[in-house]
């Protein structure tokens, strides 16, 4: 199954299935059937099926699948079961929150550094130092980094997207609001939430006035 | 214009022109072309003077927009002039950083309560109240919300997303990995951030192996 491509929402939906599943494990759960997770998660049942088969795991009939294997199958097709350091730029609101926050080590990914302009270098924000991002090349190709956060202004994101890659980046997730101008061959993932506040706020405005 | 539907990519787009014109703002500039706000973008000129049309913004020939009137079109447009209430339900990681970001303000959206199990009422995070959970539809009620943010596992989300559109709430920021099944006229926006970590973890494996 890994010389297939798989399908983008197949590795969307991955996420949802491992904190389900995880969830069940913690519940006192040992086995558990593609209809049931179909069921709970609200997706169809045939979906669920080949979404699972392409990370390996097989189930077995009128049994299902053992959670403990499946969750394995499913952090390991997603190298989950690795975590890759990142580093992050723009040491704002938003990045101050991605520092403190810290919780995408289970989701593969550790930031290790952050960078932002000289002045704010030396600052330790959720254990991760912050360093003037004139560093940052230099850091990349010593650390052998390979992911970059940028949680910079808009105007700054396509110029430090740039220089990510110049530096060896290879995948950009990206939470300025800007779509990158990037050689193909970089993976970039957006997360735009002020559009999701934009649309929030004019349609409550619509549906409601003032 | 009000009176059309903006498609939602106009509103999207929306943040992203603030974003911009409030920096061009710092800088001391006082006058803006949409041709510059587009080449500054990547976005086509066109789409720009019609996205700024729909706020009602008009602009001078050969001058262009006065920065600070264009500022106001847009933010009065989407009611983010007005800053409107929200509560948050799930103060795991994710919701702990929402509350400590509080960089929402100027989008239109202050979180004022949240809520979780009855053991993390009490708590205080970011100047924000943590409630039980069992308190939300009375305050709702009360303090007449309309937004409601879900920051909760997957699992619970359905649950939460059905309790708040019972107690009154009108829009749902979710940011739980779970697509919500409510009724249509509630408005929903979907904030997945682990679907995105799937599709960066994942190619990169196939891109370097292991």
């Amino acid at each position: 199954m890994e010389a297939k491509k798989v399908p983008a929402p197949t590795l969307r939906r991955l996420p949802k299935y491992l904190n389900y599943l995880k969830r069940m494990k913690e519940n006192g759960n040992v086995t558990i059937s593609a209809s049931k997770v179909a069921e709970a998660l609200d997706i169809q049942h045939t979906q669920v099926r080949k979404d699972f088969a392409y990370t390996g795991a097989e189930g077995v009939p009128k049994i299902g699948h053992q959670i403990d294997e499946l969750i394995r199958c499913i952090e390991t097709f997603l190298n989950w079961d690795n975590v890759t350091d990142a580093f992050l730029v723009g040491v704002g609101h938003l990045g101050g929150a991605l520092l403190g926050y810290n919780g995408f080590q289970e989701s593969g990914i550790k930031i290790v550094a952050a960078f932002d302009i000289p002045e704010k270098s030396g600052r330790n924000i959720g254990g991760v130092e912050v360093y003037g991002v004139e560093k940052f090349k230099q850091m990349v190709g010593r650390m052998k980094i390979k992911i970059g956060i940028i949680t910079a202004p808009a105007d700054h994101a396509q110029e430090i997207a740039t220089m990510m890659v110049d530096s060896g980046i290879q995948a950009i997730w990206n939470f300025a609001p800007r779509k990158l101008d990037l050689p193909e061959e970089v993976i970039v993932e957006n997360v735009d939430m002020y559009s999701s506040l934009a649309l929030i706020s004019h349609r409550l405005k619509k549906k409601f006035g003032k």
